[in-house]
């Protein structure tokens, strides 16, 4: 079957524009207070994780908070400390029913770790587990799209296979709490790049 | 210094117009012939490599390349095969210039296996290793935004620190790829669901 | 406390030792029937599992199933393919109740592929799901072991502490199921060569 | 060809044999300086690195670290912090050659940190780099072994393909070397077990 780059690039601005449409409608309070939890655990550990192409998400999540000074760790490195009441635990979960995730998440609440879910689903297992939950919104169904995004796709075929959009949303959503951290704790880019790793 | 939810949600809203002028920039006929390079390695190995979260980009964009069909693989992965003429490997480096990814291009081009580079420097070391370049626009300087990206930013924090912008911009380029390969190669989300992990 | 040397020397030779009780006591059997499972499975795929530091000897031992030509994959890898009835999953795990091992080998299950538990406890809720089991014994309490040992640790300390004889112990058993194999299906080490990464 | 359990056994027998050879030839004084170099890191980063199975040897010795309370990371893990002169970078690799490993040494070596080499080859890239070199033996090339050796292996074939006995006997030595600090550090097994992770 033909195509054309055109149409490679058109389908990368559709996508865009559902992650915008999944943007939108954030929770402004929801956003504020994970912005104050991270704050409030600035010298205590922060683990990260996600399955899958989420928890690809978080690694890049958990490299930036690095780079900001944070004490962050990533469930699937090598080197993962033991977690405590006083420490935070984010998970990444579209479904909100990982089973690795929601494991893990069930292993930090029995320390009485904060636990902050990011997940399409507040009401899933995973979102009943955590102590805060930021609602950000999972792929929307094809069926659902204007025209626009029919006449690229061709009318029958996903544009965006399994979690896509949510992962994407997540990366801006991700991105933009580090652009935040940034200028609340008034950090530095020369600083971050003193953080990064000079061995790779 | 305060901040509220509103503002976060808005930097995710530049980020994306960021990203987006990006996209527009992309050359069609450097997609087509990555696309036309990909199909014609659909029996081979696919080894994908990057630093940081560049690398963290380009392992998502192997799983989903893993879901439709292909033999892909990722640097930094225990199992990671011998690569030879017939294979395809793609380094994804923002400033082409990363030493481990230059390092292992160069050891590809030694078998002769195809190299695409996916980078902001075309004339870069990796640029000039690889057989094939997708030329994708870096970091775009906040000194060039417009009034409304200052005014968010507050005129003097950078929105996103170091190769935030073309990690965000890699990231819908290749799942923009991803959704070309599904309808050229007539795959079904259902087929990506059957060859997706069910141990993890 | 003051140390020296000859110590450091002595004590890796008392765990050698400790591992050598470990595999004097492994079963025939059971280690005929493992080879046979994996020469059996020469043509599909066979995932490796196990958490913390048995997980990076399974790892270990993927990368020489790899070199021997097997379509060897390891959890925690970005790269983990869906794994079916054909397929083979080496469950690694001392006590037999680490919670990620057993999920991931009830997945298994379920999908009835073959699942071998490399375990010290075969009735564990591990060694119950697996459908073969090598017993492979696990730390030796240090209370049991001679007056030469007790003299080296100054009598209070584990010499090993954790999993690690089991650990080791494992690394001993799947070297000498690589070289087994290397034995029966007739693979030179140059032919090994051929298959390890030529880019890293 | 036919083969039973009990050779299985035996050449795992033979290879601890190789490895306990390997031990034997151990420079004392370079062990003693390689536990004070450690011992005076304590406050500090330390930094592991190796290719392939060297790297995982590295990672198991790099989570007992953790386990005893030092700021251990390995390379290739998402989260490795940037490293300065007071830090210390462990290096593992037989041959001494490996490119990622000297290249990496190499970046250690430009910002004054304290580099220890575990080499087969103390006069390599790699050893010439180094602060400080522990010299242990890599493979004993099976032309040398005695006739039981060669009995057990039919004559011909490699016991221990590639660098399997170096990275056996690298294992031995770091377990060694964390028995050896837990008791000049006085850390019980159960301070131990307190700091290993409890979320996976």
């Amino acid at each position: 079957m033909s195509d054309n780059g055109s149409q490679i690039k058109e389908r990368a601005i559709v996508l865009l524009e559902l992650v915008k449409e999944n943007l939108s409608q954030l929770n402004e309070d929801e956003l504020i207070r994970f912005i104050e939890i991270l704050k409030s655990h600035r010298n205590n550990k922060i683990l990260i994780m996600g399955a899958g192409r989420s928890g690809l998400i978080g690694k890049a999540f958990g490299m930036r908070l690095l780079h900001l000074g944070f004490n962050a760790y990533v469930l699937g490195d090598t080197i993962v400390p033991s977690v405590s009441k006083e420490d935070l635990v984010i998970a990444i979960s579209g479904s909100g029913t990982t089973k690795l995730v929601v494991t893990a998440a069930e292993a930090a609440k029995q320390v009485n770790a904060e636990v902050v879910a990011i997940t399409s689903y507040p009401s899933s297992p995973l979102g009943r587990i955590s102590t805060h939950t930021v609602f950000l919104k999972g792929r929307v169904e094809i069926s659902t799209k204007d025209y626009f995004a029919r006449q690229i796709l061709g009318l029958h075929e996903p544009l965006a296979p399994l979690g896509t959009v949510f992962e994407d949303s997540a990366m801006f959503l991700l991105d933009s709490v580090i652009a935040t951290l940034m200028i609340q704790l008034n950090v530095e880019e020369a600083d971050m790049r003193k953080r990064h790793a000079n061995i790779e």
